[in-house]
């Protein structure tokens, strides 16, 4: 551990770039980033030229279109995908909820869950239920933290009328990893009526696994900018592999999704993924998230940050496990940047997870609860530093000692 | 016309709030407003305000969801409707497509549009007809402008089968004003195997006309804050009438839609608009639009600030109809604050209606064109000076005597 040590003050002068870490411990990177100021700038800059050479003006419709086309290539880059595979979203659940809404369901369809989907997720999932006559079934992954093969789950619960496996690239309760390249080869080598397509909830993995999205083979990749890109919160986008898009039909349309003819009527979807966008967005932020993905380049590539949150969330899992009033719910070192941890049984007779969230937040440490499991998430991004995780084990000590 | 020049030196002062003023005449109100520095300044609070308490902390957290409660309180009282029927979206057309994908479709429905809807919503409407087997038709009010009544139109092409109308209560293109309550009861008195439900596409109207929608009586009326309303773009919203909210289903759906139990699982609607909420949004906004709405309500009422608007589009039309080379679409004063016109055919024969506002975008003049009909639109706000419409109706002389 000597290492993540040694690296503290070069990080410290990385970290003056957020302002939201000068005040506080901050554990919530898998809830929401803090936002460098290059990109709080950026955003505020965007805003000021819309409204000087604007806000509605043809030279500010050529930038806006500029502006759209530089952060799906930005986004497609990070990705390791053409820009031409990437829509711009509002959010990762508008990136699922296209993809679920944009198959031509048949009754009698079947989707596959993984059982630690969102709760926003499981809900438009069982709206297409509602609507389409589709089943849907949940298969138990939160069971493989610590053994067993996800791919060999999911392959158990396949169907013959499965079209769909909707499931997270990192778990967002456990931080588990899902092996998401062979889950897709399951699918593909699935034999049903119709191909299995695989939509990935990605909201915890994009910013903080190195990927290329073309290697994993997803047909459906639907992420955010402002949790691990640390973007402003509204900005978020939907990957979709070539060989998708012209069988997956946009459903929420707007003027940005259709090529208009001479009088203005629509006449044609647009050719690559801005098919999927819909209208006016706050497109002074997209900037922002433009300027953030830049900062974290500046301190290393995507494989170097990823390394540093594998040692950092290890250096957490350790102190954590050696706690005797804590147990992490993965028996081996995290495989990301989250940590999830509870209150052994003696200990939770007389505290909740909660109490020790509120504690904590109290003196400034931000980790939050989670419901299904009980338990409390730490996440460590690239440039948290061992000194705050020293913090929050002491604090939890503490709190543990009340 | 004295009293529009007398207002001047008032309405100069209350002008100094909007930065986008200082340095152009500015007709493109029906594109986006212009954001008051009131707006501007409270969106950047709200974003250093969560930075400082968060970005993600229970602090935030609770922040957030009163952001989202004041935002729907400020649109429903500025609406005349409880914040309950209030939905905050992204933008007016994200609006429209929670209407019409909520409805539940049987092939063979009708959709009746009218010929002035614009591209993406009838795009939109046509995927509605594809997935569904839904029936498309148009009815003309295009050609109402001047003469006719659009209810009876509408009533004539009504069928049996028809179950929703889509319609724009300010047409963004010719600017007039659709008599929607009598629509609605047109609607409503006609005799079919199913109520006929009415879609309101609000872009033009939220922010320029006065409105009671709960005496509109429109079933869903859709808008965005960024256009008359001077806000963010990137927030707007949707009224169900509460009669029309249990029949009409979410289609995207996140974490806003539902009510979860104490393991997290989704258990049911939101009660109110939320349900129709997604997820994660540039919540920053929401404070800007509120303080641009605030900016409104000091200078004066509802009424009057579309009495104001009325006289200063009269007086545009006015000057724009005693030119030689100029004809407004509209015989008659307008009632609203869009005013389109065109060149003459004689001076059309070298002059395009692009190069006239590519002439006055060069001269700090923003106008826009539209492509059906082929014409040239400035709008006014409240508080548009004289003295700007004057400077207009100079620059269009001047283009035509080149």
């Amino acid at each position: 551990m000597t290492n993540i040590f040694a690296a503290q003050t070069q990080l410290e002068l990385h970290r003056q770039q957020f302002p939201a870490l000068a005040n506080k411990a901050y554990f919530n990177y898998g809830g929401q980033g803090p936002m460098p100021q290059a990109a709080i700038d950026a955003t505020n800059s965007a805003q000021e030229y819309i409204q000087r050479s604007g806000p509605f003006s043809a030279e500010v419709n050529a930038w806006t279109t500029q502006e759209v086309e530089q952060t799906r290539q930005a986004i497609g880059s990070e990705l390791e995908v053409p820009a031409e595979t990437i829509t711009i979203t509002e959010d990762v659940t508008v990136g699922c909820n296209i993809a679920l809404w944009g198959i031509d369901w048949q009754a009698g369809d079947h989707i596959l869950l993984s059982d630690c989907e969102h709760p926003g997720v499981i809900a438009a999932a069982q709206e297409i239920g509602h609507r389409f006559g589709v089943e849907l079934s949940t298969c138990p992954l939160m069971a493989t933290l610590n053994e067993g093969n996800p791919a060999e789950v999911i392959a158990q619960h396949l169907r013959s009328t499965t079209r769909l496996v909707v499931l997270s690239h990192i778990l967002w309760n456990t931080g588990q990893v899902l092996p998401i390249a062979e889950i897709v080869q399951v699918c593909r080598q699935h034999n049903s009526s119709r191909p299995v397509q695989v939509l990935v909830d990605a909201a915890q993995s994009v910013g903080l696994l190195p990927l290329n999205l073309t290697q994993l083979g997803a047909d459906f990749y639907a992420f955010t900018g402002h949790k691990w890109w640390c973007g402003p919160a509204g900005v978020g986008g939907l990957y979709v592999r070539p060989e998708a898009r012209e069988s997956l039909r946009p459903t929420f349309i707007g003027w940005r999704s259709v090529v208009i003819d001479a009088e203005g009527k629509p006449v044609d979807w647009q050719p690559d993924g801005r098919r999927y966008e819909i209208a006016t967005s706050a497109y002074s932020q997209y900037a922002g998230l433009r300027a953030a993905i830049a900062t974290h380049q500046q301190w290393g590539t995507a494989q170097e940050r990823y390394q540093q949150i594998c040692q950092l969330s290890h250096y957490l899992w350790q102190r954590l496990t050696e706690l005797s009033d804590i147990i992490c719910l993965r028996v081996a070192p995290p495989q990301a940047g989250l940590v999830s941890f509870q209150l052994t049984s003696s200990k939770r007779a007389d505290s909740t997870h909660l109490q020790l969230v509120k504690f904590l937040e109290k003196q400034g440490l931000m980790t939050r609860t989670l419901a299904a499991p009980d338990c409390v998430r730490a996440c460590v991004h690239y440039f948290t530093l061992p000194t705050e995780i020293d913090l929050l084990i002491d604090k939890i000590q503490k709190f543990c000692q009340m």
